[in-house]
C-alpha cells in the first residue's frame, strides 16, 4: 500500500505536472489575490445591465455586454451559439387575506406562470405541509380553492435544505390542478426571514390544467398560517398577470484561451448568463460569470496561453430549464469526448471548502496535485462522486469528468430568486478566493498531461 | 461617606418599599417568564389590524382594536383622547437610472414628501454626501436638478447613527428646493445592505417651494453612487404619486388600573399605536404596544392594583411629528404634575440592557432598588439624564421625571420604516424580557412611597 502511493507520487510529479508548476501557481496566486476582477466583472454585469431573464431586452444586453466583455480581457476567440428561448413576463402580482382578517401579502409569480383572470380570483386557501401531503387530499377537500404550501427550508452549507422544498415549487401546480384547484401559493423557497418573495421556475403537465403559481415571502407566509389559528374559512384574493411572449434567440457567449500545446483538448469552465428579472442576478449568477471570466483571464495575463484550450462558456438560459446547456450538449455533441474536465461556478460568491471530483481512477493520483494548490486557500479533499454545477449536469452521463469546487452556501438562499440578489451581497474577499481557486484548479487541468477520462458513471 | 449609603439604604429600605416587594416582585417575575402576551399582543395587532399609518383605514382599526385589547386585559379603564391628524398617501413611487446605463431603482416617498407631475420627472442628478455638503452648493450648480444626499448610516446598538443621518431625511427637501432643485432622493436611513426604501416624516418650510423626496434603498443607492463613476451625466427619472387627503380624527388609547391607595399619581407607561403603512410596524412599534400592555396586565392579574394608578398611553401619529403625544401634554396639562414618571417603549424589540433616570436626587437611592430587581435581567445602571421615548419627551421640560429603558437597537435599522418590519423579526425571548422588565419597573414605581419629582432641568 505505502509503495504504491509513493509510485503514485512519482508517477504524477514526474508525469502530470510540468517542473514549473510551482512557481507559475504561486505567480498566479499573487496576481489574483491583488486583483478584483471577479469582483468588477460583477459589478458591471449588475449594474450596466443588471436583470436579464432569458429571451428579454435585458438578456439581449447581457448577451452584448458579455462578447464585448470577454474580448476586452483578452480570449483569443470569442463567439455565440444560439438558443432558442421562450420569453416570460412576471407583470404585477397580488395577494392579500380577505379573511379572517384583512392582510396584503408579498407575493411574486412563479417562472412559467399563466395569469389569474383580469381581476384576479378569490378562494378559500388550504394549507398543506408539503407536495407529499398535498398528494394525499381529495377532490372534495381541494376542488375550487387555491392551495398553499407551507413548507420551510432549512439552512445548510451545502443548500441540502433546497431539494426537499423546490420541489413543491415544480410540481405544485400540477399536483393541485389535478385535485381541481384554482391556483396554488407556496411558502417561498428560501431561508431569510424577509418579505422578499423567491421566484423560480415551476413546470406545468400538458395532461393537466395549467393553473397559476406564485410564491408568498416567509413573513407573509407567517401571516397565511396564523390566519388558519383561528378556527375560521380563510379567502385570498390572488391576481397573478403574468405573460407569454413566445420564442426568441439568447446565445451561450463562449471565450477560449486556445490552448499551445494541445488546443484540441479543453478544460470548460462554465457559468449562466441569464438571470431572474427581480434583482440583478449577482449571486445567481453573475458571480459565477465573474469567477470563471475573471480565472481565465488572469491565467492568460500572467502566464499565457496553457498547453490545452481554456473554454468559458456563459450559458443562456439556465432558470427555465438549462436550456443553453442543453442546446450546448446537442450542437457540440461530436466533441464531448474533447472536454477533459468541466466545472460549473453556480451557488453564489461564498468561499469554496471542498473539491469534489469524478475523474477516472487513474487520475486519481493528480487529485493530490490539486490539492496540494488548493489547500492553502481552506479547501479541503472531498469525494470522487462529483455531479457538475447544473448546465454541466448533463455532461458526466456522456463521459465528461466534472469537478465541484463548492461554495459555502449558508447565506445564499437568503437572497436567491428575490429583488435583494444584488452585489452588496458578494464580499469582496469571499469572490476573490473563488476566482484564485479557479485559477489555479484551470491552470493545473490545462498545463498537465493527466487525463481523468472518461468520468465514472453516475450510480443511480 | 459610608455612613450617608447606609443612611440612605436604611431610607429606602425602611420607606420606599412595602416589606413584601422581594416575593412579590418574584411572583411577577414567574409570571412573567412564563408568559408571552406582549409578543402575542403584538402578533394581533399586526397581523388583524397590520399598517396603520395616521388618519388612515387601518388606523381607525387599530384604535378599535386597541380599546378591545385593553378592555379584554382587566384594565379598570380605557378611554380615547381625539387628536386631529393630516391623512397621508404614499401612492406609487418609481425612480430609474436612464444615464450612463439604464438601471430600475429601488425607491419610496419620504412621508409628507408632495407628488411629482403624473408622469414624473427626468434631470440630471447631482451627488452630495451630506446635508452640510448639500449647504456648500450653489444655486448654479443644483438648479433643476434632483439632489442625491448620499450619506450611509452606522450601525450602533444605541442607535447614535440615526441623528446625524436622519437630519438629511427631515430637512434635505427644503435646503435643495433653496437651491432650486426639482427633487430630492437619500439614501435610505437604515443600516441594512439591502433593496428595502427606509421611509420616515420629511418636513417643509412654508417660505420654501415644496418639492418631492424620497429614498433610496441601501443596495439601490449603492448602484446609483457607481453611475458617478464612469464620469458622465447620470440621468434620473423619478415619479412620486404621493398625495394629501386633509384631516382626520384618530384617538390616543389609554388604559388604567386604578392606584388603590393614591389613584390620582401616575406611572404611565407608552408606546405609539400608529405605524407606517408599508410593514406591519411589528418592532415600531407594535413591539412597544405588546411590552407596556402586557407589564400593566400582568402587574394587574398577578398582583392586583398597585397603591397608585398605572396608565397605559397608546399615542396617536408619532410618525408624523409626535401629534398625538403633543395633543396628550396639551388636553392633560393641569395634570401633568401627578405624573410620578413616564417610560416609552418604542425602539423595537431588543433586550434592554441599560437603565437610565431622570430623577430629584432625593430619589436617587430608590434607583438603587429598581436596579437590584433588573440586574438579574441583564440591565446594567445608567446615568440620571435620560430623556425618555419620543412621545414623553416634552415632559421632562414641565417637571415630570422620565425613565429610558434602554434597548439593544443594533438591528433596529436594518428594518425601521420599511415594508419589513414585520412580527418575524421579534424574537419571543427578547420581547418577553421587555415585558418582565417594564412589569418589574412599573410595579416598583407604582407601590413605593418614592418620589422622584420634580425631574432635573435639562441642560442644553
Ligand atoms: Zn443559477
Ligand atoms: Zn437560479
Ligand atoms: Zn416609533
Ligand atoms: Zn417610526
Amino acid at each position: 500500500m505505502i509503495k504504491k502511493i509513493i509510485f503514485s507520487t512519482l508517477l504524477f510529479t514526474s508525469c502530470f505536472v510540468a517542473a514549473d508548476t510551482e512557481s507559475e501557481i504561486q505567480k498566479l496566486k499573487d496576481t489574483s489575490q491583488n486583483s478584483l476582477l471577479a469582483y468588477e466583472i460583477v459589478a458591471s454585469l449588475t449594474r450596466e445591465v443588471g436583470p436579464r431573464i432569458a429571451g428579454s431586452e435585458g438578456d439581449k444586453k447581457a448577451v452584448a455586454w458579455a462578447e464585448a466583455k470577454l474580448q476586452s480581457l483578452g480570449f483569443d476567440k470569442v463567439y455565440k451559439q444560439p438558443v432558442r428561448v421562450r420569453n416570460w413576463s412576471r407583470g404585477l402580482a397580488d395577494a392579500s387575506i380577505l379573511a379572517p382578517f384583512e392582510h396584503q401579502l408579498v407575493v411574486t409569480a412563479l417562472g412559467g406562470s399563466v395569469a389569474t383572470p383580469d381581476k384576479g380570483i378569490v378562494a378559500e386557501v388550504v394549507m398543506v405541509d408539503s407536495l407529499e401531503d398535498l398528494k394525499t387530499r381529495s377532490v372534495e377537500e381541494i376542488k375550487d380553492k387555491i392551495v398553499f404550501i407551507n413548507k420551510r427550508m432549512e439552512r445548510d452549507r451545502a443548500g441540502r435544505g433546497y431539494g426537499p422544498v423546490v420541489i413543491g415549487r415544480s410540481r405544485g401546480a400540477i399536483e393541485a390542478a389535478m385535485l381541481e384547484a384554482q391556483a396554488v401559493i407556496i411558502r417561498s423557497v428560501g431561508t431569510a426571514q424577509s418579505r422578499f418573495a423567491h421566484t423560480g421556475a415551476m413546470q406545468y403537465n400538458p395532461e393537466v390544467e395549467k393553473i397559476p403559481a406564485g410564491a408568498l415571502s416567509n413573513a407573509d407566509a407567517d401571516t397565511l398560517e396564523y390566519m388558519f389559528s383561528k378556527q375560521q374559512p380563510v379567502k385570498m384574493h390572488l391576481n397573478v398577470q403574468a405573460k407569454e411572449h413566445g420564442w426568441q434567440t439568447s446565445y451561450n457567449v463562449i471565450g477560449e484561451i486556445t490552448g499551445s500545446a494541445k488546443p484540441e483538448e479543453i478544460v470548460l469552465i462554465a457559468a449562466h448568463l441569464d438571470s431572474w428579472d427581480e434583482g440583478t442576478g449577482a449571486l445567481d449568477d453573475g458571480a459565477g460569470v465573474g469567477i470563471v471570466t475573471a480565472a481565465a483571464s488572469l491565467i492568460k495575463s500572467t502566464l499565457g496561453a496553457a498547453e490545452r484550450t481554456i473554454r468559458v462558456v456563459l450559458y443562456a438560459n439556465e432558470e427555465f430549464g438549462l436550456v443553453g446547456a442543453k442546446e450546448y450538449a446537442k450542437a457540440n455533441a461530436e466533441e464531448l469526448g474533447q472536454i477533459i474536465v468541466a466545472a460549473e461556478s453556480d451557488f453564489g460568491a461564498g468561499k469554496i471548502y471542498q473539491l469534489d471530483t469524478r475523474f477516472a481512477s487513474d487520475a486519481l493520483p493528480f487529485v493530490k496535485e490539486l490539492h496540494k494548490h488548493l489547500a492553502p486557500l481552506g479547501i479541503a479533499e472531498g469525494t470522487n462522486t462529483a455531479t457538475g454545477g447544473p448546465d454541466i449536469s448533463m455532461l458526466p452521463a456522456k463521459g465528461v469528468p466534472v469537478v465541484s469546487l463548492r461554495q459555502d452556501g449558508t447565506h445564499y438562499f437568503d437572497y436567491h430568486h428575490t429583488p435583494n440578489d444584488t452585489l452588496d451581497k458578494i464580499a469582496p474577499d469571499d469572490i476573490q478566493q473563488n476566482q484564485t481557486a479557479y485559477a489555479v484548479f484551470t491552470w493545473l487541468m490545462a498545463n498537465s498531461a493527466v487525463d481523468p477520462r472518461p468520468a465514472p458513471a453516475l450510480i443511480k
